[in-house]
């Protein structure tokens, strides 16, 4: 094989593929990226089992055929090279040139006949957006998924599909959100479970443009992501997803509009008073048009006060400071609404299309505050 | 106590002394600013009883006073609060409280009568020069310091003051690295070996502008340095540093002009092959107008050609990388010179003027390669 391709592409196409290469792995294979120029196509090829992802770069082949060679390496070869054209070229024995200019690189290779190539997905449905909107999706839901391995279900965002919208959700046992997005057309239903990594790779690589497309697919065991390009083909968490809807509740004594700014600065400021791991609650008293966050730690102790407009009873609430954080920092709204309902059940911070929604579980605080 | 100060002014002066804070201390006041309030300007002071540092910050003294407060805990408070007038107010049992609009902070202080203030330096001899001229001089010296305990002096940099010339040197056993500045005047003789962490910490919260100076006095145990309403104090290492004038030969028998961007962007390259703590050298084959780098190791093999003058005799010499790479970072010239005399000796990276010269050791390699 002999390939010459411009820095600049191949390493774009090394940087997205490597998000599927293996980081613990006993087998050098798994290691590796598999280089393809055996039809009139180049294609670069990554695939830990799990997660697999392939993408096209531009380049011209003057010898067709195949070898894999080590990821990292690679990765790094090409990195380090002017900004040149480079020439790849596997020998007998596999081992492969990286020439460009006057430098050149000699490195092992691994015979491409041991690389598992992308498993071949018999598509049962596909869905199309924008990849602008599904990498903001990901990104306002994925940080309440749990990083436990006693309940792979929870390890995985819920892609929901059904008439007219897509819904992403994740839950950790404490927290619950929700990003619904409406499409074009009308689906037939179905539920996907992705694992968390996978999303958060496909972030990664996902040029986050308005108008480019990205198409989902599906079958019951896989999801296919479809961009510039690249394909990734995810296996699929197997079981049935936690009934979200049964846990949400339209009641409340208590709605709240806050400025989301000042809330958040005002959560940020009072947690520099917990050290990692304490479990301090910030204290929230709802009291006519005003809003009195309270923190009290060994550290110390801080208090504030935040205008807002208030439906309904005055509260006194405690919540887990970072939940809180992880749930503004995902909104984008200026002003948001939350809906109480006692010291004991969820809070719900929600708009009123519900196109996100955020449940958060307070925390048990002791009254002597 | 009572003073208010803008916000950035706090963050400013703060984050300077910060720097003389200890970080591991069972000493609970070590880890203390003293925010000192007591005459008509505020003073902010750090000292971990090696390096200690004062700054003036600007703002309203209302309550004169002084009072010692956490300063991991001070510095993250100022940060987080908006950007606007905080005041800070020490009261009865040394409780003090921080408050910038609604927010309030409330931590416990310490006596200021338990801090250590900086030692009353009874200064023999001063030198003044700009900031960018001693920032860029240690940046260019303090990488070849030795960080082993073994051999105190070797943590130190020798500040040699001599006739109309200021001369930083370092050096670790492999190793040396000099910088001399000329000065307008004639000083008497003197060598100062301050600690790599006092440069470390001073290179950070020096302006570096050229046009701003540095005041520099010293004594048998203590340097001072004085810049922008700040005074850093730092103890001395003891006893007396390294000979280093007679470690260097003006004698060569190979001259080789090189542009310093092709060969540093080389040698960058081909320790790619080379793993952590793995001590491959890279093998440097002079001949003609040629200069050939070779690497070889367990993950593979590097040849590059780059196109030198040269004087005198063929050579083949063995380096390790990082520190060919550490002293071409530090020079500014695009070419660089590069004396040699054997595989055995060392050589030297110089300019004419020797205003700057990086003597490095060989590294013995098998001639099988």
């Amino acid at each position: 094989m002999k390939i010459i391709c411009k820095k600049s592409n191949l390493l774009k196409g090394v940087t997205i593929v490597m998000k599927a290469v293996s980081s613990r792995t006993t087998m050098p294979i798994l290691e590796c990226i598999l280089i393809d120029a055996s039809s009139d196509v180049i294609k670069l090829t990554a695939n830990d089992m799990e997660l697999g992802i392939q993408t096209e770069v531009e380049g011209t082949i003057e010898e067709t055929g195949m070898i894999a060679v080590n990821a990292k390496i690679l990765s790094e070869i090409i990195r380090k090279l002017p900004d040149n054209d480079i020439t790849i070229r596997s020998m007998e024995n596999n081992q492969t040139s990286i020439t460009c200019e006057k430098a050149k690189f000699d490195i092992p290779g691994r015979e491409a006949e041991e690389f598992s190539y992308l498993p071949k997905v018999e598509k049962e449905g596909s869905i199309a957006l924008s990849q602008f909107v599904l990498k903001e999706a990901i990104r306002q839901t994925i940080f309440s998924i749990s990083d436990s391995e006693t309940n792979k279900l929870m390890t995985g965002e819920l892609f929901e599909i059904k008439e007219n919208y897509l819904r992403l959700a994740t839950l950790d046992g404490h927290r619950i959100s929700i990003r619904r997005i409406e499409m074009e057309g009308n689906f037939e239903e179905k539920k996907l479970v992705i694992p968390g990594k996978t999303l958060t790779e496909i972030s990664k690589i996902l040029s986050g443009e308005i108008e480019n497309e990205v198409i989902i697919s599906y079958t019951d065991n896989h999801v296919v992501f479809e961009f510039d390009k690249t394909i990734v083909v995810s296996r699929l968490i197997e079981g049935e997803y936690f009934k979200i809807d049964q846990m949400l509740s339209k009641d409340y004594e208590t709605k709240v509009t806050i400025n989301k700014k000042e809330f958040l600065n005002c959560i940020d400021r009072a947690t520099l008073l917990v050290k990692e791991g304490d479990k301090k609650p910030v204290i929230i008293r709802i009291e006519d048009e005003r809003m009195e966050l309270q923190i009290n730690s060994q550290m110390g102790s801080m208090n504030e006060e935040i205008l807002i407009e208030k439906e309904g009873k005055d509260l006194l609430i405690g919540f887990n400071p970072k939940f809180l954080i992880d749930a503004l920092r995902a909104i984008d709204e200026e002003e948001i609404t939350i809906y109480l309902m006692n010291p004991k059940a969820p809070c719900f911070i929600k708009n009123e299309e519900e196109s996100y929604l955020y449940l958060i579980l307070p925390v048990n605080f002791s009254t002597a505050v």
